[in-house]
């Protein structure tokens, strides 16, 4: 049992919005997430949709700003927020670049000193806060989805085909969707998993969908935004989409003229990916 | 016509979100608001609803955190919400407290040096900013409702009866009801307004009510967490309802289990508000 500390709730929804604090094992440091408990979790356990949120981004952003819980409580999904990194990890630097270090985990392990003592928010999302939320929440562990936002997206597209089985549906929002191709992962990657580019290839969703067979026959749910200013240098969907084809993954990439980079476009398209959840988590008991 | 400068634009649900940046004549100094025009707009003048916010929040705090833009959309509102003070206007002690000075205007004009010369808010709002979205931006001058929450809420109540015929739907979340009897009406009314009680009733949504008869005949709707710790001794409901029992005004006032003063109870009810005032802004072209 891991020791949970609540740091607040609000009725929302008719459901419980919750912000947690805990010490992680994984990352050997007070860690905070919050969960949305719809009312079906009164109940008993209910399907767990788990989001990653992009850089700079707190377990607080997607929560305040995505409008998800509405929807969360009509399909009765519970939802997890974990924060974006390690936080007060004492190491020189990690405050000074919103790109790396604090808020910008990145979603992997990190295997480099002076990162590998604390970045490790791969195995603290899929390990110690999967079964956080599945045993000591009611969270159910067979029917889980993960999603994702711009780092998050990456987060989510990547631990969905890392640990497969684990997640049965998962869908992004203008997803960082070739990070060993872009400046943000290249940066990243190259601080936290050192120079040999083959190690990064683990966290690059697209590489892992060029090495696979269908692993999602229920489909994969993208939306970019076309005005997102982010999106020739540093997302890349067309990578990722030309993985999905070659390994046979049905994928519905959706692009939207005039949507930017931010919460007012994850708002709009929020409904559909709570939908595109909740039919597929529904399906997969 | 008043020079208008767009800070920023997002897509969002079909339609824009913008923020405003502009010199207020009334204000005397630099201010902000943001509006949401719904994809309707696009046609030509469309009912414009109001939202004053409380203690310490922007004109960005209701557009990122009460998913009301998925229901102006729906219903083709424009949506507009104004800072909630002057800002930067010089005066000592301005930043000293969250309850008196900056993001904390009360909706009024301050007649008590030094406040008087820009904490001008009733005027800035039913006034210079009711001119400029319904002449320079789409909104539909004889279609225009208001609502707020907590400060607000108290700003809506009292606009709404001090400009009749000006607003046709009022509504608020959680509003600090009869602030000339509670602690943080108190001290800003004093300072704003000086020691004579007598000129703060104009302010007191409550004390007007009771002067009038049946101002909205199309009824009030009021939510009211029971959970909201500010609830016994800044906000009285119970006040405002007694008014209107008086006044014969028609309330609809929801007491609602385990709410708190937030933003989760807002977005919660966020759908019926839009629905309320959809409803009676149609009804009065």
């Amino acid at each position: 049992m891991h020791t949970l500390d609540i740091v607040s709730e609000h009725r929302c929804f008719d459901g419980i919005q919750r912000y947690y604090s805990h010490v992680s094992r994984s990352v050997g440091l007070p860690m905070r997430f919050s969960v949305y408990l719809p009312p079906q979790a009164e109940e008993g356990p209910v399907p767990v949709l788990f989001y990653l949120a992009g850089l700079t981004c707190t377990e607080e952003t997607f929560m305040i700003k995505a409008g998800a819980q509405r929807f969360a409580a009509q399909h009765g999904l519970m939802l997890v927020a974990p924060d974006t990194s390690p936080r007060g990890a004492g190491i020189p630097g990690e405050d000074d670049d919103w790109d790396l270090g604090t808020g910008a985990g990145f979603y992997l392990d990190a295997t480099q000193a002076p990162w590998s003592g604390h970045y490790r928010m791969d195995s603290y999302i899929s390990d110690e806060l999967f079964g956080i939320v599945t045993s000591q929440l009611p969270g159910n562990a067979d029917r889980a989805g993960i999603f994702g936002h711009s780092m998050g997206g990456h987060g989510a597209l990547v631990l969905a085909q890392k640990y497969r089985g684990r997640f049965q549906s998962v869908s992004a929002f203008a997803p960082i969707a070739a990070p060993t191709r872009c400046p943000w992962g290249e940066k990243a990657f190259g601080a936290y998993l050192g120079p040999d580019r083959q190690t990064w290839a683990q966290y690059d969703a697209s590489l892992l969908m060029e090495q696979s067979q269908c692993p999602f026959p229920q489909g994969i749910l993208i939306d970019q935004g076309l005005a997102d200013g982010f999106l020739a240098e540093q997302l890349h969907p067309q990578a990722f989409e030309a993985a999905c084809a070659q390994a046979q993954q049905p994928l519905i990439l959706r692009r939207h003229d005039g949507y930017d980079h931010g919460y007012y476009f994850i708002a709009t398209f929020m409904e559909d990916h709570m939908a595109f959840h909740a039919e597929r988590l529904a399906r997969s008991a």
